[in-house]
């Protein structure tokens, strides 16, 4: 096993034994588009798939032998065929599936971790009814799924990205630290706007339609962003992971994170002219991150 | 004036005398996001402006001398100032009070060009009700909308760009040249895919209103695609050009650009499975290129 | 052939005739990697090509009949065929070659626009000396070159873009306009930053040796970026203008963009210390926009 | 203390405890240009620096009480006040500095984590001797420093990112797992292409020079990258991970992140022409993904 784990080579007059911690190799952005069709209905997925497993491939780093590599070349055919040989009734199941289908195939394989991000695609509606088959896309907003495959079980997590919102009001900052590096003042009134992504894991084994909790777990986030006041980015963090915990039985943990993409409100003083809160420039960077973790006690 | 136009400098032993032939300046990606209140009712507009100059400035090029020069960062004030004192009812109308305002500020400016892109913005619904002040942030679609202001007069172009769109059938290709280039098989029925960008140009004086015509321009444009077989990319585009001249009686010319982001059919052969246009690779480059402009007879 | 042109059609009880006043079509970021072997020694091109056809290709517009189509697939193949079968010694002298390719393959081909981008890559050095076949990526940078190509003759353009520069010192801008909209202070010594895009036009039937003349172009920019003061973006770019038309006589139009790619000054004084042009921010937007077209008189 | 952790809500007639499990915040994206002036010669860096701090901060998220708050907005403003007050001789140990200084000045901060990456310029030549102040972008290679700043001492991990690097021989894959997933052949002369990631952290205490250890390591791994033969991703990964740490003792681990940047060879067979290795397609996606953590034994 050794020989598979590192090496010694001499530098300068000295040997130094290595080995390798910590490796995993896949494909990613394995990207998919497939079309089911029930009569005239036509459902349209498009997923971009990335694959990375681990196990015992340590003697392709340390000996260039490729016995025991799959090709990456070969994964990127896998989701194509499973894709193909599966119905894809949600990616967090499809993920699982993909995931396990390696343990089963590879024995040496010990760990697969598969990340889905489904684009979002809405029927295009004519005279308020949904076309069969024109779809409209849905910009940078993702839904995501991951499944960590093991020998002992798999873990799926399931998420959305990029989820854009903004608030003309009912956002403060106020009380926060006053000294020497601040500059900001406080206020009751400002823009909030962020891009908010956020991740719930599933208990194991837990039975769930995971259509029908992306839908709630969407729905809460976008309400409690719209509906309540908000003191501090954190706070309406915490706010979304908490209704979530209370509201979805089988998650045990959602991690949230909001980057603030800051409206700064211009000066107008110069020109004669008050600004009401009436003109912002919005800005990239740099930008305020927050992040948390919450589970139920 | 001369003088103005250009100079001549000695390199390596003879005399060449060159002249500017034409310059514009001005500043882009001017970021702007307008609130306004009626009531509880926020709206809200996000805009993002570029200014381009051009009139007697050549001694700032051939002397160094900016006697003449409206400063860049004078033009992003601008932007804020104008955005103040003016309600924003249409970005059409916006942009040629903005460039209206440069021809009458500065008599040496001859001709002003304001390109603005408004991101889309939909109100977060709660129960059925849209929010008075929450937004969802709609992806890379844009509106624009370009003023060409010289002293003759005022052009208007208005615009809708990276409207994503895809169907799953309705789209053939066939009956195209063959030859010793030629690989692409016909198809019958293949997967429609389009990022589209159209223009629409209003005649000079016409009186419309912009935002309606926007939003019919944006419906007919959905709704050519999504309803009519399409024999080819250039045959779709034709379509929506002349839907559009043959309603909004205002525009008198429409230009549209449609790449064809293609989704390829994988070959599952190898694999023992039959791929009956279901499993496609969605592909970003290379990408077919299709444009066309389209007037009244 | 009027068939060909437009079509009427009726839409809401209204004939409107309508017709094509402008179109063409292609495939666009064909990219291509080109490894050429003089013994040992590897020679690396890594190209991005559009192609964009115009001629009598109105009866797919109109007509959906697809019978003068060349298809984007077969552009794209013929990109890779081309570049098997010719040496590629410059971008400048294969995009003519594509271009011309087309015109006398297909009759109806009235015109022939050809773009291609190429990569930077340099050898990779050992001890001093250049490697054979490895390389490093050069970062943005591209050279340019486009050929327009018709039936009365070639055009061709060469060009650099995203040429980044920044200097610490030697730029100054003051004496501009001051009235209601300003607030930007006058200067003698700012950083000056931009990306450089330069597009060199030949004269038709001129010889050159075009990588030469790339190398001795860029050069130009480069040594006037750094070795002049500068008074505005302006006079910068036009020094590099006649500079290029003094050493190149087949060049007979030199057209660039510089982009102002501001550092702001960071006021500390609120916390005690003095800025004495040392603590700038880099700010991607907005930016000053400078654009110019030089030629000799 | 409990307070703090967490709080209990009522929903749909079941009350649900949850506690932040893991939190942080900070600001990212803050840029910076530093220069430095010694008599004519000027010194020029660029940074984006993230912080992001640990804490006692879970009343602003479980109860929106901001009194230990330290604005993002303050971190900007440290950055800015840090950068003045201190030479940056390095950016590992300017990360150090600034992840020490939250520490100090706030006693309920348990953690400062900064992420530095800095903009690679060099100094344009003139006539083979280097300017004084102008200088000319590297394009996207980045390097990298992480300083993780605890009550308990401080780690330093340095790093370079996209590292562009291609050979156009002297790689090959073979010998690799074959079966119903497999289609690609095995190849003993392929076109090798990555964006190089590497990152190494320095032994706790560690006395070194972190700018000629970055310029080693860099040297390093272009070195081995360039000068020996391939057998597979990860084995040219695993002999970079060796070889920096036979020759840099102050460095206990090294990770690196290679994809695989396909170049396809393109099939010409249909247009009658043999490709020997010729005619390549570069594709972004999909890719193949090599990691590998390697240490001493």
């Amino acid at each position: 096993l050794e020989f598979f784990l590192g090496r010694s080579i001499a530098i300068e007059g000295c040997v130094v034994a290595t080995h390798l911690t910590a490796n995993s190799y896949g494909k990613s952005r394995v990207r998919l588009t497939k079309v089911t069709r029930t009569g005239d209905r036509h459902d349209l997925m498009e997923l971009s798939v990335d694959v990375a497993l681990e196990g015992a491939f340590e003697d392709s780093y340390t000996a260039g032998d490729n016995t025991s590599v799959v090709a990456t070349d070969s994964m990127k055919n896998t989701v194509y065929v499973l894709a193909k040989e599966h119905p894809i009734e949600a990616i967090e199941s499809f993920a699982a599936t993909m995931g396990e289908h390696y343990l089963k195939t590879y024995p040496h394989v010990s760990g697969a971790t598969i990340d889905i991000a489904q684009a979002k695609w809405a029927r295009i509606q004519a005279g308020g009814n949904p076309h069969t088959h024109p779809f409209g896309g849905g910009g940078d907003e993702k839904r995501t799924a991951q499944a960590v495959c093991t020998r002992s079980g798999t873990k799926i997590t399931a998420g959305i990205e990029d989820l854009l919102v903004l608030k003309t009001t009912d956002s403060a900052f106020k009380g926060f630290v006053r000294d020497r590096y601040t500059t900001l003042k406080e206020t009751d009134d400002r823009i909030f706007a962020t891009s908010i992504s956020a991740t719930w894991t599933y208990a194991a084994g837990a039975k769930t339609d995971f259509n029908k909790t992306f839908d709630a777990v969407r729905a809460m986030i976008l309400e409690t962003f719209a509906a309540n006041m908000s003191l501090a980015v954190q706070q309406t963090l915490y706010e979304m992971g908490e209704k979530i915990l209370a509201s979805v039985p089988s998650v045990e943990e959602v991690a949230i994170v909001m980057p603030n993409k800051h409206r700064l409100l211009v000066d107008l003083k110069a020109f004669g002219l008050e600004n009401r809160n009436e003109i912002f420039v919005p800005t990239d960077e740099p930008y305020g991150m927050i992040r948390g973790v919450i589970r139920r006690k």
